[in-house]
Protein backbone atom coordinates (compact mmCIF):
# COMPACT_ATOMS: atom_id res chain seq x y z
CA UNK A 1 0.00 0.00 0.00
CA UNK A 2 2.99 2.12 -0.43
CA UNK A 3 1.87 4.05 -3.18
CA UNK A 4 -0.97 5.86 -1.01
CA UNK A 5 1.75 7.25 1.13
CA UNK A 6 2.30 11.05 1.14
CA UNK A 7 5.94 11.26 -0.17
CA UNK A 8 4.84 9.06 -3.15
CA UNK A 9 2.13 11.62 -4.00
CA UNK A 10 3.09 14.19 -7.38
CA UNK A 11 1.02 16.85 -5.49
CA UNK A 12 3.16 16.74 -2.24
CA UNK A 13 6.48 16.63 -4.21
CA UNK A 14 5.68 19.65 -6.51
CA UNK A 15 5.88 21.80 -3.53
CA UNK A 16 9.88 20.61 -3.03
CA UNK A 17 11.03 21.35 -6.59
CA UNK A 18 13.10 23.96 -4.89
CA UNK A 19 15.00 21.89 -2.23
CA UNK A 20 18.18 20.04 -3.16
CA UNK A 21 17.83 16.83 -1.42
CA UNK A 22 20.09 17.62 1.42
CA UNK A 23 18.12 20.64 2.21
CA UNK A 24 14.95 18.74 1.80
CA UNK A 25 16.20 15.89 4.49
CA UNK A 26 17.32 18.70 6.80
CA UNK A 27 13.84 20.12 6.18
CA UNK A 28 11.40 17.33 7.08
CA UNK A 29 13.99 15.88 9.89
CA UNK A 30 13.61 19.35 11.53
CA UNK A 31 10.08 19.23 11.29
CA UNK A 32 9.88 16.06 13.25
CA UNK A 33 12.28 17.05 15.98
CA UNK A 34 10.22 19.85 16.89
CA UNK A 35 6.91 17.82 16.23
CA UNK A 36 8.56 15.16 18.46
CA UNK A 37 9.61 17.72 21.09
CA UNK A 38 6.55 19.61 21.57
CA UNK A 39 3.88 16.57 21.48
CA UNK A 40 5.28 15.24 24.34
CA UNK A 41 6.90 17.37 26.56
CA UNK A 42 4.64 17.15 29.33
CA UNK A 43 4.06 13.57 29.39
CA UNK A 44 3.36 12.19 32.84
CA UNK A 45 6.53 9.64 32.96
CA UNK A 46 8.48 6.97 35.56
CA UNK A 47 11.28 4.28 35.44
CA UNK A 48 8.14 1.90 34.93
CA UNK A 49 6.52 3.52 32.12
CA UNK A 50 9.72 4.94 30.57
CA UNK A 51 9.55 1.75 27.84
CA UNK A 52 6.12 2.59 26.63
CA UNK A 53 6.59 6.32 26.35
CA UNK A 54 10.22 5.66 24.57
CA UNK A 55 7.84 2.86 21.56
CA UNK A 56 5.38 5.17 21.11
CA UNK A 57 7.37 8.08 20.14
CA UNK A 58 9.16 6.29 18.09
CA UNK A 59 6.34 4.59 16.05
CA UNK A 60 4.15 7.85 15.73
CA UNK A 61 7.72 9.72 14.30
CA UNK A 62 7.57 6.93 11.97
CA UNK A 63 4.97 8.40 10.00
CA UNK A 64 6.04 11.08 9.06
CA UNK A 65 7.12 11.97 5.73
CA UNK A 66 10.68 9.87 4.82
CA UNK A 67 11.39 9.19 8.74
CA UNK A 68 13.34 5.80 8.10
CA UNK A 69 14.05 4.76 11.27
CA UNK A 70 14.19 6.71 14.58
CA UNK A 71 15.69 5.79 18.16
CA UNK A 72 14.48 7.41 21.51
CA UNK A 73 15.59 7.19 24.91
CA UNK A 74 14.34 9.23 27.81
CA UNK A 75 17.26 9.83 30.32
CA UNK A 76 15.41 9.44 33.21
CA UNK A 77 16.81 9.82 37.37
CA UNK A 78 14.24 9.27 39.54
CA UNK A 79 13.39 7.65 42.47
CA UNK A 80 10.99 4.09 42.13
CA UNK A 81 7.30 5.19 43.28
CA UNK A 82 7.65 8.77 41.72
CA UNK A 83 7.06 9.57 38.72
CA UNK A 84 7.72 13.23 36.57
CA UNK A 85 6.92 15.43 33.30
CA UNK A 86 8.64 14.16 30.55
CA UNK A 87 10.82 17.47 29.94
CA UNK A 88 13.31 18.31 26.63
CA UNK A 89 16.54 18.09 28.54
CA UNK A 90 15.71 14.14 29.27
CA UNK A 91 15.43 13.26 25.56
CA UNK A 92 18.26 11.73 23.37
CA UNK A 93 16.86 10.86 20.12
CA UNK A 94 18.52 9.74 16.57
CA UNK A 95 16.31 10.09 13.57
CA UNK A 96 17.38 8.48 10.42
CA UNK A 97 16.04 10.90 7.23
CA UNK A 98 15.86 9.00 3.77
CA UNK A 99 14.00 11.44 0.91
CA UNK A 100 15.73 9.23 -2.27
CA UNK A 101 18.32 6.64 -1.71
CA UNK A 102 19.37 4.18 1.06
CA UNK A 103 22.77 5.01 0.92
CA UNK A 104 22.23 8.92 1.30
CA UNK A 105 20.78 8.80 4.87
CA UNK A 106 20.71 12.14 7.07
CA UNK A 107 21.28 11.48 10.81
CA UNK A 108 19.85 14.27 13.06
CA UNK A 109 20.09 14.22 16.76
CA UNK A 110 18.14 15.95 19.70
CA UNK A 111 20.22 15.29 22.63
CA UNK A 112 21.02 17.98 25.89
CA UNK A 113 24.05 19.90 25.56
CA UNK A 114 25.42 20.16 29.15
CA UNK A 115 27.61 23.18 27.99
CA UNK A 116 24.41 24.87 26.14
CA UNK A 117 22.42 24.05 29.23
CA UNK A 118 19.69 23.24 26.35
CA UNK A 119 18.25 20.17 24.57
CA UNK A 120 20.18 20.81 20.79
CA UNK A 121 18.85 19.74 17.84
CA UNK A 122 21.22 19.43 14.75
CA UNK A 123 22.46 17.39 11.41
CA UNK A 124 25.03 14.32 13.13
CA UNK A 125 25.16 12.86 9.53
CA UNK A 126 25.21 14.27 6.10
CA UNK B 1 8.05 1.44 47.28
CA UNK B 2 4.58 2.28 47.61
CA UNK B 3 5.35 4.64 50.57
CA UNK B 4 6.96 7.04 48.34
CA UNK B 5 4.15 7.76 45.92
CA UNK B 6 2.92 11.35 46.12
CA UNK B 7 -1.07 10.19 47.56
CA UNK B 8 1.04 8.59 50.55
CA UNK B 9 2.38 12.12 51.37
CA UNK B 10 0.51 14.21 54.37
CA UNK B 11 1.39 16.95 52.82
CA UNK B 12 -0.69 16.49 49.69
CA UNK B 13 -3.20 14.53 51.68
CA UNK B 14 -3.67 17.76 53.96
CA UNK B 15 -4.75 19.94 50.28
CA UNK B 16 -7.66 17.79 49.97
CA UNK B 17 -9.31 18.19 53.50
CA UNK B 18 -11.93 20.50 52.28
CA UNK B 19 -13.36 17.64 49.71
CA UNK B 20 -15.49 14.19 50.35
CA UNK B 21 -14.30 11.12 48.90
CA UNK B 22 -16.57 11.62 46.11
CA UNK B 23 -15.58 14.84 45.02
CA UNK B 24 -11.83 14.09 45.74
CA UNK B 25 -12.39 11.17 43.26
CA UNK B 26 -13.96 13.26 40.55
CA UNK B 27 -11.71 16.06 40.69
CA UNK B 28 -8.25 13.86 40.08
CA UNK B 29 -10.10 11.78 37.41
CA UNK B 30 -11.19 15.27 35.63
CA UNK B 31 -7.66 16.35 35.81
CA UNK B 32 -6.35 12.95 34.35
CA UNK B 33 -8.64 13.28 31.55
CA UNK B 34 -8.04 16.87 31.17
CA UNK B 35 -4.35 15.59 31.01
CA UNK B 36 -4.45 13.11 28.35
CA UNK B 37 -6.57 14.99 26.08
CA UNK B 38 -4.25 17.62 25.80
CA UNK B 39 -1.10 15.76 25.97
CA UNK B 40 -1.51 13.22 23.47
CA UNK B 41 -4.38 15.37 20.60
CA UNK B 42 -1.92 16.17 17.92
CA UNK B 43 0.07 12.96 18.04
CA UNK B 44 0.33 11.51 14.21
CA UNK B 45 -1.28 8.14 14.13
CA UNK B 46 -1.77 4.99 11.89
CA UNK B 47 -3.48 1.35 12.00
CA UNK B 48 0.15 0.64 12.12
CA UNK B 49 1.26 2.88 15.11
CA UNK B 50 -2.32 2.77 17.35
CA UNK B 51 -1.93 -0.11 19.44
CA UNK B 52 1.54 1.40 20.66
CA UNK B 53 0.05 5.15 21.41
CA UNK B 54 -2.71 3.58 23.10
CA UNK B 55 -0.32 1.48 25.18
CA UNK B 56 1.69 4.66 25.99
CA UNK B 57 -1.51 7.23 27.06
CA UNK B 58 -2.71 4.22 29.43
CA UNK B 59 0.86 3.64 31.38
CA UNK B 60 1.46 7.34 31.62
CA UNK B 61 -1.65 8.37 33.01
CA UNK B 62 -1.51 5.45 35.72
CA UNK B 63 1.21 7.63 36.93
CA UNK B 64 -1.11 10.26 38.20
CA UNK B 65 -2.58 10.36 41.87
CA UNK B 66 -5.27 7.51 42.00
CA UNK B 67 -5.50 6.19 38.82
CA UNK B 68 -6.23 2.32 39.29
CA UNK B 69 -7.44 1.43 35.88
CA UNK B 70 -7.39 3.14 32.31
CA UNK B 71 -8.37 1.63 29.25
CA UNK B 72 -7.71 3.50 25.74
CA UNK B 73 -9.11 2.94 22.69
CA UNK B 74 -8.41 4.99 19.34
CA UNK B 75 -11.35 4.86 17.00
CA UNK B 76 -9.18 5.26 13.32
CA UNK B 77 -11.11 5.02 10.44
CA UNK B 78 -8.36 5.39 8.03
CA UNK B 79 -6.78 3.85 4.57
CA UNK B 80 -3.82 1.97 5.19
CA UNK B 81 -0.15 3.58 4.57
CA UNK B 82 -1.84 7.09 5.12
CA UNK B 83 -1.73 8.88 8.89
CA UNK B 84 -3.53 11.31 11.01
CA UNK B 85 -3.22 13.70 13.77
CA UNK B 86 -5.00 12.21 17.03
CA UNK B 87 -8.06 14.09 17.29
CA UNK B 88 -9.92 14.05 20.94
CA UNK B 89 -13.23 12.63 18.76
CA UNK B 90 -11.26 9.30 18.15
CA UNK B 91 -10.72 9.17 21.79
CA UNK B 92 -12.71 6.53 23.81
CA UNK B 93 -11.45 6.02 27.15
CA UNK B 94 -12.35 4.33 30.66
CA UNK B 95 -10.53 5.50 33.89
CA UNK B 96 -11.09 3.97 36.98
CA UNK B 97 -10.63 6.09 40.00
CA UNK B 98 -10.19 4.78 43.73
CA UNK B 99 -9.34 7.68 45.97
CA UNK B 100 -9.61 5.17 49.18
CA UNK B 101 -11.37 1.35 49.48
CA UNK B 102 -11.38 -0.94 46.40
CA UNK B 103 -15.23 -1.50 46.48
CA UNK B 104 -15.75 3.05 45.94
CA UNK B 105 -14.42 3.12 42.71
CA UNK B 106 -15.74 5.42 40.17
CA UNK B 107 -15.71 5.53 36.58
CA UNK B 108 -15.17 8.02 34.50
CA UNK B 109 -15.22 8.10 30.52
CA UNK B 110 -14.17 9.96 27.42
CA UNK B 111 -16.31 9.34 24.23
CA UNK B 112 -17.11 11.45 21.38
CA UNK B 113 -21.12 12.36 21.42
CA UNK B 114 -23.02 12.55 18.36
CA UNK B 115 -25.67 14.53 19.50
CA UNK B 116 -23.50 16.98 21.13
CA UNK B 117 -20.58 16.77 17.93
CA UNK B 118 -18.77 17.36 21.01
CA UNK B 119 -15.62 14.38 23.09
CA UNK B 120 -17.60 14.40 26.19
CA UNK B 121 -16.14 13.87 29.65
CA UNK B 122 -18.63 12.30 32.16
CA UNK B 123 -18.73 10.21 35.38
CA UNK B 124 -19.82 7.05 34.43
CA UNK B 125 -20.08 5.46 38.17
CA UNK B 126 -20.30 6.42 41.15
CA UNK C 1 -25.94 33.83 21.72
CA UNK C 2 -25.77 32.43 24.74
CA UNK C 3 -28.32 29.40 24.45
CA UNK C 4 -25.78 27.66 22.09
CA UNK C 5 -23.29 27.19 24.49
CA UNK C 6 -22.68 23.59 25.63
CA UNK C 7 -23.17 24.13 29.63
CA UNK C 8 -26.78 24.82 27.88
CA UNK C 9 -27.63 21.88 26.33
CA UNK C 10 -29.98 19.31 27.88
CA UNK C 11 -27.99 16.66 26.70
CA UNK C 12 -25.07 17.30 28.08
CA UNK C 13 -26.82 17.96 31.45
CA UNK C 14 -28.53 14.66 30.47
CA UNK C 15 -24.94 13.26 31.19
CA UNK C 16 -24.34 14.97 34.52
CA UNK C 17 -27.21 14.02 36.74
CA UNK C 18 -25.85 11.79 39.26
CA UNK C 19 -23.45 14.43 40.18
CA UNK C 20 -23.88 17.12 42.82
CA UNK C 21 -23.27 20.49 42.25
CA UNK C 22 -19.68 20.87 44.34
CA UNK C 23 -18.90 17.41 42.29
CA UNK C 24 -19.61 18.66 39.08
CA UNK C 25 -17.70 21.99 40.03
CA UNK C 26 -14.89 19.96 41.07
CA UNK C 27 -14.99 18.22 37.82
CA UNK C 28 -15.03 20.18 35.10
CA UNK C 29 -12.38 22.51 37.31
CA UNK C 30 -9.76 19.41 37.30
CA UNK C 31 -10.23 19.26 33.79
CA UNK C 32 -9.46 22.70 32.67
CA UNK C 33 -6.44 22.32 35.34
CA UNK C 34 -5.40 19.07 33.56
CA UNK C 35 -6.24 20.45 29.63
CA UNK C 36 -4.43 23.45 31.00
CA UNK C 37 -1.02 22.11 32.41
CA UNK C 38 -0.76 19.67 29.57
CA UNK C 39 -1.47 21.99 26.36
CA UNK C 40 1.08 24.56 27.21
CA UNK C 41 3.88 22.83 29.02
CA UNK C 42 6.82 22.92 26.32
CA UNK C 43 6.10 26.45 25.30
CA UNK C 44 9.05 28.29 24.79
CA UNK C 45 8.99 31.55 26.83
CA UNK C 46 10.31 34.58 27.35
CA UNK C 47 10.37 37.80 29.47
CA UNK C 48 9.14 39.52 26.25
CA UNK C 49 6.90 36.62 25.59
CA UNK C 50 5.38 35.54 28.97
CA UNK C 51 2.44 38.13 28.75
CA UNK C 52 1.08 36.87 25.37
CA UNK C 53 1.16 33.38 26.63
CA UNK C 54 -0.47 33.88 30.17
CA UNK C 55 -3.11 35.87 28.06
CA UNK C 56 -3.76 32.81 25.36
CA UNK C 57 -3.93 30.62 28.29
CA UNK C 58 -6.27 32.93 30.30
CA UNK C 59 -8.53 33.05 27.06
CA UNK C 60 -8.66 29.70 25.81
CA UNK C 61 -9.51 27.92 29.06
CA UNK C 62 -12.48 30.17 29.50
CA UNK C 63 -13.78 28.17 26.50
CA UNK C 64 -14.69 25.86 28.42
CA UNK C 65 -17.80 24.73 30.41
CA UNK C 66 -18.37 26.44 33.23
CA UNK C 67 -15.02 28.79 33.74
CA UNK C 68 -16.45 31.98 34.84
CA UNK C 69 -12.30 33.46 35.63
CA UNK C 70 -9.11 32.62 35.87
CA UNK C 71 -5.77 33.99 36.19
CA UNK C 72 -2.59 32.61 34.86
CA UNK C 73 0.99 33.74 36.24
CA UNK C 74 3.96 31.97 35.07
CA UNK C 75 6.88 32.61 37.10
CA UNK C 76 9.77 33.13 34.88
CA UNK C 77 13.54 33.18 36.65
CA UNK C 78 15.57 33.78 33.33
CA UNK C 79 17.88 36.26 31.78
CA UNK C 80 17.22 38.56 29.36
CA UNK C 81 17.53 37.24 25.88
CA UNK C 82 17.31 33.41 27.03
CA UNK C 83 13.89 31.59 26.74
CA UNK C 84 12.83 27.84 27.66
CA UNK C 85 10.47 25.83 27.32
CA UNK C 86 7.02 26.03 29.98
CA UNK C 87 7.54 23.88 32.89
CA UNK C 88 4.68 22.99 34.89
CA UNK C 89 5.93 24.14 38.45
CA UNK C 90 6.20 27.61 36.71
CA UNK C 91 2.79 28.25 36.62
CA UNK C 92 0.43 29.47 39.29
CA UNK C 93 -3.37 29.50 38.52
CA UNK C 94 -6.15 30.58 39.99
CA UNK C 95 -9.49 29.23 38.14
CA UNK C 96 -13.19 30.18 39.17
CA UNK C 97 -15.78 27.71 38.49
CA UNK C 98 -19.45 28.78 38.71
CA UNK C 99 -21.61 25.45 37.53
CA UNK C 100 -25.32 27.47 38.84
CA UNK C 101 -25.50 30.53 40.67
CA UNK C 102 -22.75 33.38 41.10
CA UNK C 103 -22.48 32.61 44.62
CA UNK C 104 -21.48 29.10 44.60
CA UNK C 105 -17.84 29.83 43.43
CA UNK C 106 -15.61 27.06 43.81
CA UNK C 107 -11.78 28.41 43.04
CA UNK C 108 -9.42 26.00 42.19
CA UNK C 109 -5.45 26.19 41.66
CA UNK C 110 -2.61 24.93 40.28
CA UNK C 111 0.60 26.22 42.21
CA UNK C 112 4.23 24.64 42.62
CA UNK C 113 4.86 23.10 46.40
CA UNK C 114 8.21 23.34 47.51
CA UNK C 115 7.85 20.86 50.02
CA UNK C 116 6.33 18.37 47.54
CA UNK C 117 8.51 19.47 45.08
CA UNK C 118 5.41 19.34 42.80
CA UNK C 119 3.32 21.19 40.56
CA UNK C 120 -0.43 20.88 42.68
CA UNK C 121 -3.50 21.18 41.23
CA UNK C 122 -6.14 21.34 44.62
CA UNK C 123 -9.16 23.07 45.52
CA UNK C 124 -8.92 26.63 47.35
CA UNK C 125 -12.47 27.64 48.13
CA UNK C 126 -15.27 25.14 48.25
CA UNK D 1 21.38 41.42 25.45
CA UNK D 2 21.63 40.33 22.00
CA UNK D 3 24.76 38.47 22.81
CA UNK D 4 23.11 36.19 25.11
CA UNK D 5 21.28 35.00 22.78
CA UNK D 6 21.89 31.27 21.91
CA UNK D 7 22.38 31.70 18.08
CA UNK D 8 25.25 33.85 19.18
CA UNK D 9 27.02 31.15 21.15
CA UNK D 10 30.66 29.76 19.47
CA UNK D 11 29.25 26.26 21.01
CA UNK D 12 25.59 26.03 19.65
CA UNK D 13 27.26 26.98 16.06
CA UNK D 14 30.08 24.34 16.12
CA UNK D 15 27.20 22.04 15.80
CA UNK D 16 26.06 23.24 12.47
CA UNK D 17 29.37 23.71 10.40
CA UNK D 18 28.47 20.37 8.11
CA UNK D 19 25.19 22.64 6.65
CA UNK D 20 25.45 25.07 3.89
CA UNK D 21 23.33 28.79 5.28
CA UNK D 22 20.01 27.48 2.71
CA UNK D 23 20.24 23.67 4.78
CA UNK D 24 20.47 25.73 8.34
CA UNK D 25 17.84 27.86 7.47
CA UNK D 26 15.19 25.13 6.57
CA UNK D 27 16.32 23.18 9.51
CA UNK D 28 15.81 25.68 11.84
CA UNK D 29 12.34 26.51 10.04
CA UNK D 30 11.25 22.90 10.21
CA UNK D 31 11.87 22.51 13.82
CA UNK D 32 9.53 25.65 14.02
CA UNK D 33 6.74 24.46 12.14
CA UNK D 34 6.97 21.38 13.67
CA UNK D 35 6.86 22.89 17.35
CA UNK D 36 4.16 24.93 16.52
CA UNK D 37 1.65 22.69 15.49
CA UNK D 38 2.30 20.16 18.17
CA UNK D 39 2.48 22.65 20.61
CA UNK D 40 -1.20 24.21 20.11
CA UNK D 41 -2.62 21.70 18.17
CA UNK D 42 -5.53 21.03 20.74
CA UNK D 43 -6.16 24.53 22.62
CA UNK D 44 -9.89 26.06 22.86
CA UNK D 45 -10.64 28.19 20.42
CA UNK D 46 -13.27 30.35 19.41
CA UNK D 47 -13.86 33.30 17.48
CA UNK D 48 -13.80 35.41 21.07
CA UNK D 49 -10.27 33.98 21.36
CA UNK D 50 -8.47 33.59 18.49
CA UNK D 51 -6.79 36.64 18.11
CA UNK D 52 -5.27 35.75 21.98
CA UNK D 53 -4.11 32.40 20.68
CA UNK D 54 -2.35 33.64 17.38
CA UNK D 55 -0.73 36.25 19.33
CA UNK D 56 0.96 33.85 21.50
CA UNK D 57 1.84 31.65 18.91
CA UNK D 58 3.82 34.19 17.09
CA UNK D 59 5.24 35.87 20.26
CA UNK D 60 6.44 31.99 21.44
CA UNK D 61 7.69 31.11 17.81
CA UNK D 62 9.70 34.20 17.80
CA UNK D 63 12.18 32.83 20.40
CA UNK D 64 13.32 29.79 18.72
CA UNK D 65 16.50 30.40 16.85
CA UNK D 66 16.84 32.30 13.81
CA UNK D 67 13.10 33.51 13.43
CA UNK D 68 12.79 36.62 12.48
CA UNK D 69 9.24 36.85 11.80
CA UNK D 70 5.84 34.96 11.41
CA UNK D 71 2.32 34.86 10.88
CA UNK D 72 -0.08 33.18 12.21
CA UNK D 73 -3.76 33.03 11.12
CA UNK D 74 -6.34 30.60 12.47
CA UNK D 75 -9.08 29.28 9.77
CA UNK D 76 -12.28 29.11 12.01
CA UNK D 77 -15.99 28.51 10.95
CA UNK D 78 -17.98 28.04 13.66
CA UNK D 79 -21.03 29.47 15.53
CA UNK D 80 -21.11 32.37 18.27
CA UNK D 81 -20.92 30.77 21.60
CA UNK D 82 -18.93 27.56 20.29
CA UNK D 83 -15.29 26.48 20.74
CA UNK D 84 -13.50 23.59 19.28
CA UNK D 85 -10.22 22.53 19.85
CA UNK D 86 -7.30 23.64 17.33
CA UNK D 87 -6.74 21.67 14.28
CA UNK D 88 -3.66 21.46 12.31
CA UNK D 89 -5.99 22.28 9.16
CA UNK D 90 -7.38 25.57 10.54
CA UNK D 91 -4.04 27.13 10.46
CA UNK D 92 -1.68 28.90 7.87
CA UNK D 93 1.39 30.58 8.95
CA UNK D 94 4.34 32.39 7.11
CA UNK D 95 7.31 32.12 8.90
CA UNK D 96 10.44 33.81 7.97
CA UNK D 97 13.96 32.56 8.56
CA UNK D 98 17.53 34.54 8.82
CA UNK D 99 20.56 32.95 9.64
CA UNK D 100 22.69 35.66 8.49
CA UNK D 101 21.88 38.14 6.07
CA UNK D 102 19.03 40.16 6.09
CA UNK D 103 18.67 39.92 2.13
CA UNK D 104 18.68 35.92 2.24
CA UNK D 105 15.54 35.36 4.43
CA UNK D 106 13.89 32.33 3.71
CA UNK D 107 9.85 31.71 4.06
CA UNK D 108 8.26 28.40 4.81
CA UNK D 109 4.99 27.77 5.22
CA UNK D 110 2.13 25.42 7.05
CA UNK D 111 -1.19 25.56 4.71
CA UNK D 112 -4.29 23.05 4.43
CA UNK D 113 -3.61 21.86 0.94
CA UNK D 114 -7.18 20.53 0.11
CA UNK D 115 -5.88 18.60 -2.61
CA UNK D 116 -3.78 16.56 -0.27
CA UNK D 117 -6.59 17.03 2.67
CA UNK D 118 -3.10 17.73 4.94
CA UNK D 119 -1.81 20.66 6.39
CA UNK D 120 1.15 20.81 4.34
CA UNK D 121 4.85 22.19 5.71
CA UNK D 122 7.01 23.69 2.70
CA UNK D 123 9.73 26.02 1.58
CA UNK D 124 7.60 29.13 -0.14
CA UNK D 125 10.93 31.33 -0.91
CA UNK D 126 14.42 30.17 -0.80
Amino acid sequence: MAEKKLENSEIFNSYFKNLTERERAVFEGGISLGALFHQFVGTPVSNKTKKSLELAISESLKNQPFIKDISVSIILDIEEGKYVSLDGNMLDVSLTVNTKEEENSVILRLKYIKELDYPLMYVEKI
